[in-house]
């Protein structure tokens, strides 16, 4: 099959979901047509995904890939408080990887987590590459006029809040890199699904059975933390449509990094408390036994797709407990020491330094 | 530098330039915002450039690079009759380039082009890659809500233009191929330029001297219409704020393919005089000396990136002779045999099927 005849292909699958009605011509034509909503602020962003580097072929199911490729840009648009519209998928692939099963599934990938959120595929690009992988995909929100969250609006005082809890996917990672693979997915009750268990509230309901069953279990969920990550979606556009967030990030580099931008543009400083940051309970429940530290991968991790966001002292009583299954936890509060990030860990306190996942290190 | 401090260097950089109104926030947060106008339709187009697949770096200064990925991608917007406005900019690179000054350069390009039609870089991604360098480019648009011209509105008796000539891009390729390079940029007379020379009217001008500079200068000519295309952004506009064409498409694959593509659509066939297909000078020139064959380039090579658009036939007269310094050709017309494309030279007349370039061959 050549690129017209699977764009064809994929344009008739497109059609067959519903369509927004403001999509006035999607796949298929030199560029795609959106109808904006008046008194609606339009949000953009774009992820690129390397194989090699972001994510490597032997241990990701293609289908993980195409959910995970679509659900980065997802996590960016709730990081924005705004609602997830339209995607575009831009990838290329080796010949051998576009003429096997793994190109269809890819696509099924994203296409499945695109419905889950109403989201619909309206364009994208595609290239052969000659060994590698490389996705980039391209997610479009929108907001009501003036209501998008930024990373500058946090004021001393505004409480810090994480959703979900931390650690997960950067175990994941290490667990990948120590030759842990996710299992089949026709096996039951670890299947990946785009809101694949063992998020929010962690894997306790199922840690059943023989220890070693459980650590499976738990090595399995982690897995699917950082391969089938869950954007936060539902809880984006409650931030930003009840304005309840004054700054918001989400949490791709890790919490220090994350947290140090949110500072950074806010010109203000954060006191964290260290006992209150939220644990994968999947990776306490491994770390006794692998060189794990629960507390270490939940600030320098990154990957874990939540949201970390403030609110103004007024507004702490208007949270929602929890928004589709997800809890939040409070972890600290903003203040007026510019760019510093202080945690405090029993009697001692010590400074916070950026430690997540940088491309190109000095 | 890492990739914060680059993206911060950019911010500034960019933020320098004068930013349009509707560009809420920019580079430095989870994504971009943007105030859409009301009565306007938004046009979204992305294209992924993969080294070795779609480019050489042997061949490629960083700074046309930069150019040419922005260029296709206002070339795909010129095609809906729209008006860029905004880009997002995604590229992975290895560490040596990173660090070297390509990086730069490749930026600089990008951002050159940018200015001369009052784009504005509003976000994008950035990854490291082991190896190659991939980009996609991805800009935003904007058009009279129901303006956007389709590649499916021709109707038969409707006249077919196409901006400027062709061939060029593919002689340019196959003179890359053969070896030829790009001169020195700071040699005068082939600075490539975003508005580079040799376009719309050919190179007559500078076709001076003995016969072997003038065909080296042919040969540097046809080098930039290959790495530094010049998009039709004004016809684009002209074409869409006039209501004039009935269908549209940018010549990325070759005339052939890309008739064929507005055909299908639009559920109509055409009939093409080979005679009045614009082919470039410098091809006409070095076609003598070197194995090729003018028409056979203008028809089969992609890359031109001149626009190929349908008028009714009581609009013609109101056609504007030049936008820009770029002349249209009137090379044939729409009729009712559906999605074929028939092609006269001189007393016969034979099927023209799509010859351009693709990906994934069957």
């Amino acid at each position: 099959m050549n690129e017209f005849d699977f764009i064809k292909q994929l344009r008739e699958q497109v059609g067959q979901r519903k369509h927004p009605p403001r999509l006035i011509a999607g796949i298929g034509d030199d560029a795609a047509i959106i109808r904006p909503t008046s008194q609606r602020d339009l949000v953009v962003t774009t992820d690129l995904l390397i194989e090699g580097v972001d994510f490597h072929r032997y241990a990701t199911p293609p289908s993980l890939l195409g959910h995970k490729a679509l659900a980065v840009s997802l996590s960016d648009i709730a990081g924005m408080g705004a609602r997830p519209c339209w995607a575009f998928l831009s990838f290329g692939m080796p010949r051998d990887t576009w003429n096997g099963p793994g190109r269809d599934q890819f696509v099924a990938g994203f296409l499945q987590l695109a419905d889950t959120f109403g989201v619909t595929l309206a364009g994208g690009d595609i290239s052969a590459t000659e060994e590698k992988i490389v996705i980039d995909s391209i997610v479009l929100g929108e907001v009501a006029a003036g209501n998008a969250v930024l990373r500058s609006g946090a004021r001393p005082g505004d409480q810090i809040y994480v959703t979900g809890n931390l650690g997960g996917a950067a175990a994941g990672l290490k667990l990948i890199e120590l030759g842990a693979r996710v299992e089949s997915q026709s096996k039951p009750g670890v299947r990946p699904s785009p809101l694949g268990r063992g998020q929010g509230e962690g894997g306790e309901a199922i840690a059943t059975g023989s220890s070693v069953q459980s650590e499976e279990r738990s090595i399995q969920s982690l897995l699917l933390r950082q391969l089938s990550p869950s954007p936060r979606v539902g809880w984006g556009i409650v931030l930003g449509e009840e304005r309840l967030a004054t700054a918001m990030i989400d949490i791709s580099d890790g919490l220090s990094s994350d947290l140090h931008h949110l500072c950074a543009e806010s010109n203000a400083g954060a006191l964290v408390e260290a006992d209150a940051i939220p644990l994968d309970e999947d990776v306490k429940h491994l770390c006794g036994r692998r060189a794990l530290d629960p507390l270490m991968l939940a600030l320098h991790g990154g990957e874990d797709f939540e949201l970390l966001f403030t609110v103004a002292p007024e507004n702490v009583s208007r949270l929602p407990k929890r928004v589709d299954g997800v809890a939040i936890s409070h972890i600290g509060e903003i203040n007026d020491q510019t760019a510093t990030v202080t945690i405090r860990e029993k009697n001692h306190e010590w400074n916070l330094l950026p430690g997540g996942f940088e491309h190109f290190k000095e």
